[in-house]
């Protein structure tokens, strides 16, 4: 008899065992899964109490903090629409081709244009004037020639363009470093990404965008 | 009697197990646990053997690795002090206003001004006159008007200091990326962070830190 | 007899326990050892179908997530070769100076000089003439005389070209953020690393790199 009982209390610590071992090791390969259970019934008792779309963590002022268990990278090539010299607003762009940033709570997207005669900035995106005028004053800035005409530059061979091009592709830059907060990108209200093409037959431009942080 | 063994074994095997698995759930929900304790007699150690402030880790050529254990993220928003056109440092200010960086043993700071008509940028951190020459050498790169006078822009309804200061923003850029070593920026003896407002009237302009990095 | 049964049960239910534990254990305490023994056979099975170096992962457009496993951070000091005024390429210098981007499946590199007098920037790596051309360029930018060879700057104690070198370090920048993919540097075809001196007096410049991504 004693033996029998012995039999059923192994017999059920093997089930429990079982269980509570399945648990961890659950826990242990899928991180992700204890803090999307634990957290399922808050995110609708949160969605419960706040019917409008601003939450909490969305407040101006607040810092946040993050420990390291959802921390992931993210890395995508795409190409900007071709264009002939100007300054271009590509913020719905951007949108649409890194639309993994809706993924992250906090994080930083850098985005780094594979050319050497075009950039990447932020500036003003409402007035179209700003942008023709950027790219005059650049032209002035880094000019194809001498007041008087005179050749300015060793490296002509590829048009008067190119070496502008170049001048102005190292003063605006290659890359621009865009934090992201919520799933947005955390830009003021009158900044959007200009993608500044340089020369004047349209070229097609690779973006390597690069996403590090924190998913929500 | 062999059944009597057999349930004190049984019972041992549990008691041994429950010991076992809450100390693997706290090392699977808590991995930095692990870390505290197991590394808790080193860092006394190391507190003992070296009673001065400065540690290997601080050494300049030598390089740091880390693993992923206490990667976090840090975001924040805060204002830069008001101000009219000029170049100014606020390297004390940005480090009262982000006290956190000392938290990182190894990571990068960056700081994104959320407008476009003024900049962020590194410079000369001791004589006031390099600040006043650099505002005066940007007026002569992005001038209010042409040499003669003449109209240089379109978009002028906001001033005619606005398109200069989209300009500038543009060449100087809205974000700075430092790297953080040992609880402190890695800039270099002169180096100093500038905030550049490009308009005549006072604005208050926010800024976004972010950092990200491994906790000491 | 059941009690013998019994014990055997236990002993073999011990044994199979302590295993799982024991894997338990070094899967929570050793992650990246799961990842690594389970891929194992297709690394060698993806090693045998495709005997060239080229495999799926280095697809241009297919994009990269990463999960936190080995994500780890770097950081090193490293000497750029002395140099007077010049723009100098310095690809290969920073390769064999930070070899550790060959461990980085995805990531970032950050290249920050710790001077004010001095820059980095990505530019055209093959006509020489470009560089010449671009250290010309800025010299017209932010002169060191007026047109009429007129004083333009209250800093001048430590040289005509000191100022100068202070405005083309703003404009051009102390870091550059350079994307990694697969172990090597996302650069376009023609960008490569500039380090654009400003001085006339050679200098040796410090560089911090800080790489921080998922290992391979």
């Amino acid at each position: 008899m004693p033996s029998s009982t012995s039999t059923s209390v192994s017999s059920f610590s093997h089930h429990f065992y079982t269980l509570l071992l399945l648990s961890v090791l659950l826990v242990a390969f899928f991180p992700g899964a204890f803090h999307y259970l634990s957290s399922l019934p808050f995110a609708y008792l949160s969605a419960a109490s706040s019917p409008s779309s601003t939450h909490q963590p969305s407040s101006d002022q607040g810092p946040t903090t993050t420990a390291t268990n959802t921390m992931s990278w993210f890395q995508k090539q795409f190409s900007l629409p071709p264009r002939s010299r100007g300054s271009y607003l590509v913020t719905d762009h951007v949108a649409s081709a890194v639309p993994e940033i809706a993924q992250y709570k906090v994080g930083l997207l850098n985005l780094f244009v594979q050319h050497t005669s075009c950039a990447l900035s932020l500036n003003e995106n409402w007035d179209d004037d700003v942008r023709a005028d950027m790219s005059d004053a650049l032209d002035r800035i880094a000019p194809e020639a001498g007041p008087k005409g005179q050749e300015l530059y060793r490296h002509s061979a590829e048009g008067a363009d190119d070496m502008p091009a170049h001048i102005k592709s190292a003063l605006i830059g290659a890359s621009i470093t865009i934090p992201i907060k919520d799933g947005k990108l955390a830009t003021g209200t009158w900044q959007g990404i200009w993608y500044l093409e340089f020369r004047q037959v349209k070229h097609t431009r690779k973006v390597v965008a690069t996403i590090q942080g924190e998913k929500a």
